[in-house]
């Protein structure tokens, strides 16, 4: 019994690491796409994330077999539950990097990004490339020092964000309404994956640590950043 | 044990519905604040989501404690499962909610809300309460006809979506891009709101109707939306 459980936990620990695999290579791919207006780049993101979806939805499966299957208690039964939580931020991650890829789409042959904000949108996606990683490295290790750096790529994302917003409500703005709604809403999805990726590392810092309630699903805390700089 | 479990669930069941009254009263709120500039109001949504949260974390406690000691099995856990990942959807309600109240309280006094798109966001406000009333009936009764009156709600929301982010890009926005921005934003809040919604009701649906595989998170499928409107 006790083999069989650790298997399956192995085998829902190596589908973690590879939905951030998939979610990286989505975000990599769509950041390139979005800069570059390549719209075939942009369609192997919006085709791929099926694959994202299908780890999940293995995944899921999997954890709801092991849990009637093996009654598992305690650490065990955490650590199922956590994982199952982990690959709803993952597979959210992936329509993240999607709705980039599609707004990318959407412009071609233009590319979505002003010139004056590129520079941003190129951090932000280096940003989101090296967090998801990183959730991966996480997943894999329990390598809790890493769990904490992720953090601070998370406050460089949180930045960035402010810095993006900064640009579009500093009264310089001259590129029209429609790539600032583009501009927001890619803002946006880049402070979310990094949101997710932050929720994948606590949860396995929790595990570890045993603080279970701090598991609960992350706030969200760029409103309050954005405001600080779009304020009145 | 079977009657523990029972009553075990009811509790869920009881603390679900709650979640969709809190969230129902967070949008509520939200909109008015945001359409009348009412920082009060706004505020009251701010430090109301605290007890959404305090909810799920309470729910999700139970669940686990729940899967521990009865070891449900084939429906029974499906049910728990689901359960958790309803509540995941509510408390992410209650965060969008407080993100609509955010904004209102950002641009206080003046309104977020232009009078150009003030009907539509009306609209977008009283779809949105409507919407997780609903979820909240069809988590007590497990109506389907219900559950299928939800979806039609929802295409109204993306219809009044693509309705805003037309009257952004029509080339006729007079009212500058720190409101573009606001109005994308609280535009993609009510969407998100509404999406959440939808899955609770599908993961009744399919509990009812046993398609399991099917109760994997909703896409959200704005984007197309928002492209046809915005696209060149």
């Amino acid at each position: 019994m006790r083999t069989a459980f650790t298997e399956d936990l192995e085998r829902i620990t190596e589908q973690l690491v590879e939905m951030t695999r998939l979610a990286g290579s989505a975000i990599a791919r769509a950041t390139t796409a979005l800069l570059d207006a390549d719209v075939t780049l942009a369609d192997t993101v919006i085709a791929a994330d099926h694959d994202i979806d299908r780890l999940r939805e293995d995944l899921d499966v999997l954890a709801v077999d092991l849990l009637a299957r093996q009654n598992p208690v305690a650490t065990d039964l955490r650590t199922v539950v956590t994982a199952m939580r982990m690959s709803a931020d993952l597979e959210r991650m992936g329509d993240l990097a999607r709705h980039v890829a599609k707004v990318a789409r959407l412009r071609y042959p233009d590319s979505a990004v002003p010139a004056d904000v590129r520079a941003t949108v190129v951090q932000m996606g280096q940003t989101a490339e090296r967090i998801v990683a990183k959730a991966g490295s996480v997943i894999a290790s329990k390598d809790l020092a890493e769990a904490a750096s992720l953090e601070r790529d998370d406050d460089a994302m949180d930045a960035l964000h402010r810095e993006l917003f900064g640009k579009l409500v500093d009264g310089r703005w001259e590129h029209g309404t429609q790539a600032a709604v583009d501009v927001t809403l890619v803002g946006r999805y880049y402070e979310r994956f990094a949101d997710h990726a932050v929720s994948v590392a606590r949860r396995v810092t929790f595990l570890v640590t045993g603080d279970w309630d701090a598991t609960i699903d992350r706030e969200d805390e760029e409103d309050a950043q954005v405001a600080s700089h779009t304020g009145a």
